[in-house]
């Protein structure tokens, strides 16, 4: 951390800022230039609240030098994280992931036969909700475990792992009983409650940024994770909210080359989620992957005119697999494979 | 809801229109000019997915023409809603209602100097956290029920009632037994599992404007705690993300003025979460009352600089009197009094 | 427009309203529903202010159903716009167009070399500035005219054609002289003196997004050019601003394929401005090809480390080429060719 | 500015940033710590780009602490400027400074009686345009000189002074006859051609928020306007785009108190441009001038339905006239006082 007095600061002043820096436990060193004096202050302190130092009289400005997450930043594993999530599929390396299904679980006619389609058209991994709070109580809350157990024997039976949504620590070990990878919605990314849970558990997260979250935000939910001892974390971009309404939020696509800068750990993206429409999930997919995703997280039902929920940003099976042939040709721009 | 036909659409494809939306239980009247084909859709269906016709082959733009919300609309009840807090204090009414307290309560000594201060100074309602789920899972959590009685004793002492934050729906039974207002904070602006559980309770609930949420979204999750029978919700401004960074959030004090047309519902504004920084607190609380803000939730605490929590936000208590004497110039512009 | 009335709107109200919309022109259609009478407006009025109605007592809603343009409309001309540049090279069909070079010219020297690498590495079009006001008054502001004739001689000698911006009506003669392409920068996307200059030259225009501007508001300013007579007309995608600091602005590579259904016009996307960053700049290329781009605008500069200005977003001359060797591979995936 | 290298980064990467910065012009002191080195350089470098240093193998970041401006700084003036509009009307001092007056000067009927009216009810300056550049052009574009005169003959009958909007340095001298404060408008804010001229002028300059500019930006505007020598420059703040639609822009009330503490200059704020619709402007201004603004800018009109711009955003006379009465009760909550 780095504190510039305001020029005409009074040796009093700045001795009152080091005194305080010192009792918070920094290592200070003190900087007397012609204008300013600048106060470096050495030391990790994650709780520190640098606004305590910036209100305190002749202070121009405090800047904040040491990035606030550790586990999660690329230094930690310069050659980058690969997240095994079992049965020889492994998030980060050459091979792209792919993660497709329902929003929700809704009969075993319609899990199985996604499951079906997008096994057979090169997914890994079955998405698909068992527990959805809806904005309205009146509505199709999700089938619950009846649908975990469902969504693994259609697993099962085409060989792909199972992605599915923890809400609350409360379903953990029953959604652990099911469930190959473990995702945090966007609304979650910060319930410490459930991030706590989850850095104890062994199985990997997948772990989604908030509609309004920074991507530092972002990392520091993933440290939080990693603090309690997970690291086998995947980040995954599904849209901010800006001002622009033609879609539904705003897929940052520059999130995902930011994020293989600062962080070691792998980034899928959403661009159902990011979109919000049926037409627009397979440019963004394809941008996606362009920009270098590890991965993607797609809904696709197979009538999604009577989807339960999210039809209108779920694909056809048919348009699907079309993509699946776009993403065949691009992978190798950024040098991966698809399996 | 009305679906504007693309101008070459078909009859065909405007029928497959029509087809969907009586299918969905819609009234529908058509309406054909010289150039478009207008269908207009009648009916309440809150589950409703208005993108599953926009995808339609033909449509080119469908309008939601229905609130989405109903109970916490003003047509509801024209005349406002005044919510009885007890002790004779009604938020809604002509007088302007401050809510202040510390962040999180730290002890005893701490919470009965800020309760005397405030109420001494014409504070009504003594605010405090018990609960505190921070970044780092190192530090100081809350002192948990310890804190609510504390805050219980205080307040009485003082004459004040109790607001504080309920996270989960576990901690409720709980948390009824020591507060007179149930809080909801801002990342649990959607949390329906929590909005649900505040439905069934009788006790007043303030809840907090999610940080990326739209004034339609916060007025649905009124809603929805409405639609379970518990109808005294106060609304709370707390400030919305921006590209600004001059300060923490951006104190949408026009959600003041546009609530109050859209709804019967008392609104708050919490300008300490809002800017982030105890200088702007109080020109934003002077603001907030003088754009009709029915009451306010300041941070206050007896040794900001030394506060566990959030202390660079937090008003000395000198502060807090000098903001309250402006408060009283101000509120008969709008027509209030303050006690 | 749809104007929905108030549930307990009375008859006068709403004659009032018929007679005002009457009064403006329109062909007026009434509804009348179990709870609301929903009037209906039939007519184009672009400089009709919605607001003017919402206002009016008992007005519940005032829903515009007309796209405000008309001329830019993907209806206009479904099978979309070619622009022919001149030489063969032409904007919008199977063709992958790729503009590149420096942020400013600054010499012979720099221009030469930048235009010899970026026509051999398989751009079709050269950019660069003349004219650079910069924020401050004492640094490089361009070379004027002297750097049009440098561009374009730079240009001629390699087969490529200018790109190049106007700022202002008064600066249009002289770059018609020089330049294939003008350019409206993103500051000047609602400059309508300079729109409506350009509306009546015979060269296309390559007419940026503003930073805070809505797909709809560049639209509206495609329009306004068209309006005059000019229908050459590309839009460039160059970044928003959102919350995220990261990178300079947010890159919204889904208004490509929003514009793409909106709009008959070519869409180019700018990385260099969109990131601000030059590691940034290779993904989000590829990224917006991968989307449907029409073609791209990116900066490259022989010796980036020391450029005039914007190095930091400048590739070199290698990465422009390892770019562009990966381009190749994407462009087959969405049904493209690269020279 | 602070150079943080990463931990890994050799001694060679560090020498050749410190080459680079001594190259540039600074001077430079390296501190080596246990984790990192840290390279301060101190120098004022206007156009130095940071990016360029952030950009070299083994820097982590770069961290600016000199403010970018100086002349617009608190510290140029610390106990604050006030502006002589003439006649005795000062900004920045005691008094409210209130500018009211139609969008558009539309004939000598409208704008004398709005001058009449806002003069008897307390304004001090009257403001209008004379040239507007509209979205459409075949829609009223301003009355031009014809406009500018008779504003002039109006507000001289009622002791008034003049501000309005100069778009482009052609215009400058022509309005320099007849008007006694120049505004520039939000989308002109970074016009440097225009910021340039009204640098050499000596007249007050009315100089309003961009909708996507930072006050940091705003600030730059302004430091580049006194760095010609006019010192008299009066922010304004009206309104910032947000994702927020229910107003037209988002007034960022906070920016006044931000400003205040940065910067000497006085700040305005405009409550109809920043709401956009009549009935939020009332509650918006009151809460600007209980944040501590200096001055309002406020739309009248004698008759807002038939007004040709921006008629609903307009006040009628009364609601202007009540309004003044409540801000009379309001500012001696802030230290100021209304004529």
């Amino acid at each position: 951390m780095v504190v510039v007095m305001q020029s005409g600061a009074s040796g009093e002043q700045i001795q009152h800022v080091i005194d305080r820096l010192v009792a918070c436990g920094f290592d200070v060193h003190r900087s007397t230039g012609e204008s300013h004096t600048v106060i470096g202050a050495v030391g990790v302190h994650p709780d520190f609240d640098p606004r305590d130092i910036e209100l305190l009289d002749g202070v121009r400005e405090v800047v904040r030098i040491t990035q606030p997450y550790k586990l999660a930043s690329r230094a930690f594993r310069p050659e980058g994280t690969i997240v095994n999530l079992g049965k020889g599929v492994k998030v980060g390396g050459a091979e792209l992931v792919v993660a497709a299904g329902p929003c929700a679980v809704e009969s075993k006619g319609q899990i199985d036969s996604v499951a079906e389609s997008v096994a057979r058209l090169g997914a890994k991994v079955l998405r698909g909700g068992a527990f959805k709070p809806r904005s309205s109580p009146y509505t199709f809350q999700g089938l619950g475990e009846e649908g975990l157990k469902l969504m693994r024997v259609a697993a099962d039976r085409n060989a792909l792992l199972v992605v599915t949504e923890v809400m609350d620590p409360s379903q953990l070990s029953l959604i652990l009983d099911y469930a190959d990878v473990l995702q945090v919605g966007a609304r979650n990314m910060q319930n410490y409650h459930l991030l706590r849970a989850l850095g104890e558990v062994r199985k990997p997260v997948l772990l989604k940024r908030g509609m309004s979250a920074t991507i530092e935000e972002l990392l520091l939910s993933a440290e939080y994770i990693m603090s309690g001892g997970n690291y086998d974390v995947i980040l995954c971009e599904r849209g901010i909210r800006t001002f622009e309404t033609a879609t539904r939020n705003t897929l940052d696509i520059a999130a995902i080359p930011v994020i293989k800068k600062l962080s070691h750990l792998p980034i899928f993206a959403d661009p159902s989620h990011g979109t919000g429409r049926r037409d627009k999930v397979v440019p963004m997919a394809r941008a996606a992957v362009a920009a270098g995703a590890d991965g993607l997280l797609i809904e696709v039902h197979p009538d999604p005119e009577h989807a339960l929920s999210d039809g209108a940003q779920s694909l056809f099976p048919d348009q699907f697999g079309k993509l699946m042939g776009e993403l065949r040709i691009i992978a190798p721009a950024v040098g991966r494979r698809m399996a």
